[in-house]
């Protein structure tokens, strides 16, 4: 079988991106991974934009950043899965060169969250759950997750300050992450006295809305292997899905989709958790990355919360998790984020991450999770 | 190199279904399909929506559908390219059954319009365009197409009489399928004599927005050939952009994405326009029909007016386009649309279409557009 190869990655600053339009940010990010592949341009045969273009001004977002790229005439396409999409369309472009339909496919994640008001925002996110029993009657974002954290608390003895464990952790490494949005680190006792957002979730709990931008260039593997000697190989791709509802889920302490994924992403990469050196998992709240130790079986159903407060996911635990920062701490530009865990990965597996470094990491994980777990990307990524 | 057939079509009423919500609509095409198919829904691996979310209420669409045609906990994505999204979502579907990834894909492109109101929608349309220099002046879609139509009068002394015999014809055709929006013939006169939108453009030259939804079921050659006998295959998938401003255009008498897609589709198929025996072309207006016979290279450049005249876009012509009534008559659910014109392919290369039938068509082509031509997507279908 044919790999898939990493061949340049690029980053914008997350944040409250004024400055730039959002084709401005993809430019930013795409420029950078076309300087980091050390390619032309014109060996790019397609692109493919991960975002979620209800949240921004500008309509047909595709063709507006093909063109700003420079990239016409060849072919674009955008696929939407709310906070996943940019995973979504890593695994297209990733289809793509597997096909053997084009050998060069840059990959954008890119969005604009600060073009609409928060209300706003939060008006829209509320109708990514389910329409007609749940969001008609309030619920939005952090009352979903508040749920899965009580049920979490209530089955397995979660504590808050299991959870604040995992915001302490991503602004430690955000702080060192010149890309993040939040760079200042915090303690346990300064998130458990944060303002409530939705019981038992706290303001440090929740990540934040920004915009944003990265790029990833794929390749087949024997033009990756002819453009540099430390190719990243995406070696595993898995997809699931679970029901809009949560009253449809037969659990609310893990998501099915996130661990069906990583099913799928582990036998087709050949590797377990066991393998994974590092890891960025979807931190949209503290929650979510507790129950991602224990989906994608980093340690066992309901030890994810010790297991932060443990370290265990901090460089020299067991499987160090968002030493970018993470959601939380990096800033969440939904259609971006997915991209830009691969980013992360790809220089961790490199080598290039400085002090927030795993030491000869060669095995790396991204869970991108859309909505409360209607999807679920895991990808495995793999150096020589 | 392994073959994509297709195993399974269904297609839903077009029109105002204010009776069904989106999924329902979705439902009714998969189904259709399903049962078509003769396929248990288990063998279904994943599914693709083409749709543009914006235009309706409901947020996540794909999750919503996904669920609803009970295929969780398998992938779905959903591809936006404005009214090509239906295409994207087809050529997403061949590139994981081509690379191996998946071996039975259901792709659902699937629609409502009438959610928001006409204002509404004409809004939303507008900044499909470019939002800097030409919506914010008012151009709006017929504006863009009746400048397409301005100038192919000018140059190659088209005439409304020409434009509207397209208008005719769709109407002939519609008024024999069961799916369509319209259901009654016109004349040249009674087209002539319609209320003016943008000059020369009437309203007889628009197509008309509409609720719907279709379906089409992709598999590996090996499964596809132990289904059925009679797989139409998908051999060729073109795509290109072009910029979204016209006034960055080099010619405005046709749509360069368009004959570039053609060009790669037909080299990949091996064939050429001579061998399409039936097509569905993107008549979003009667100018854009009459573009696409020139860009598609059914006759000359400068020759669509006449080819419409002189009824060789007709059956017994030399090459039949849209006998379902095209987006004219049929109708137009934008993400519903590039699918609904694999379905009536697929039929009419199965010899399935009554009064509508092409006699012994082996090859049929559809063509789809975005915008106003930054996407076009063309697809060579084929029975042995």
């Amino acid at each position: 079988m044919r790999r898939v190869g990493v061949v340049g990655v690029g980053h914008g600053k997350f944040g409250n991106r004024s400055d730039a339009s959002v084709q401005e940010l993809a430019f930013e990010a795409y420029r950078a991974a076309v300087k980091d592949a050390k390619i032309s341009p014109e060996e790019i045969d397609a692109s493919v934009i991960g975002s979620v273009p209800e949240y921004m001004k500008q309509r047909s977002l595709s063709g507006v950043v093909q063109e700003y790229l420079g990239l016409n005439p060849r072919p674009v396409w955008l696929t939407e899965v709310a906070c996943a999409s940019g995973s979504a369309a890593i695994r297209t472009a990733w289809m793509a060169i597997r096909s053997g339909l084009h050998d060069v496919v840059a990959v954008v994640g890119c969005q604009k969250m600060t073009d609409l008001s928060t209300p706003e925002i939060l008006a829209l996110m509320g109708r990514v759950g389910e329409v007609q029993w749940e969001s008609v009657f309030g619920t939005t974002f952090p009352g979903y997750y508040a749920m899965f954290a009580q049920r979490h608390m209530h089955e397995f003895g979660t504590t808050r300050e299991q959870l604040a464990a995992v915001a302490v952790k991503n602004h430690y490494y955000g702080a060192r992450n010149p890309n993040a949005l939040f760079r200042k680190e915090i303690t346990v006792a300064k998130a458990l006295a944060s303002e409530p957002v939705a019981s038992p979730l706290l303001v440090y709990d929740c990540c934040a809305n920004a915009d944003g931008a990265a790029c990833v260039i794929l390749a087949t593997e024997e033009k990756a292997k002819k453009m540099r000697s430390d190719v990243v190989w995406l070696d595993g791709v898995g997809a699931a899905t679970a029901s809009m509802s949560v009253l449809r889920r037969p659990e609310l302490t893990g998501l099915p989709s996130a661990s069906e994924a990583a099913r799928q992403a582990y036998a087709m990469a050949g590797t377990t958790a066991k393998d994974v050196d590092v890891a960025e998992v979807h931190d949209c709240f503290t929650i979510a990355e507790v129950m991602a130790y224990e989906d994608l079986g980093f340690c066992g159903k309901g030890e994810g919360g010790r297991f932060a407060a443990d370290r265990q996911s901090w460089i020299g635990g067991s499987t160090p998790v968002n030493l970018d920062g993470g959601l939380k701490s990096k800033g969440h530009p939904i259609g971006a984020t997915g991209v830009s865990m691969a980013y992360e990965i790809v220089r961790q597996l490199r080598g290039e991450c400085g002090e927030r470094q795993v030491p000869n990491a060669a095995v790396g994980l991204t869970h991108n999770v859309g909505g409360i777990g209607q999807y679920c990307f895991v990808h495995l990524f793999r150096r020589d």
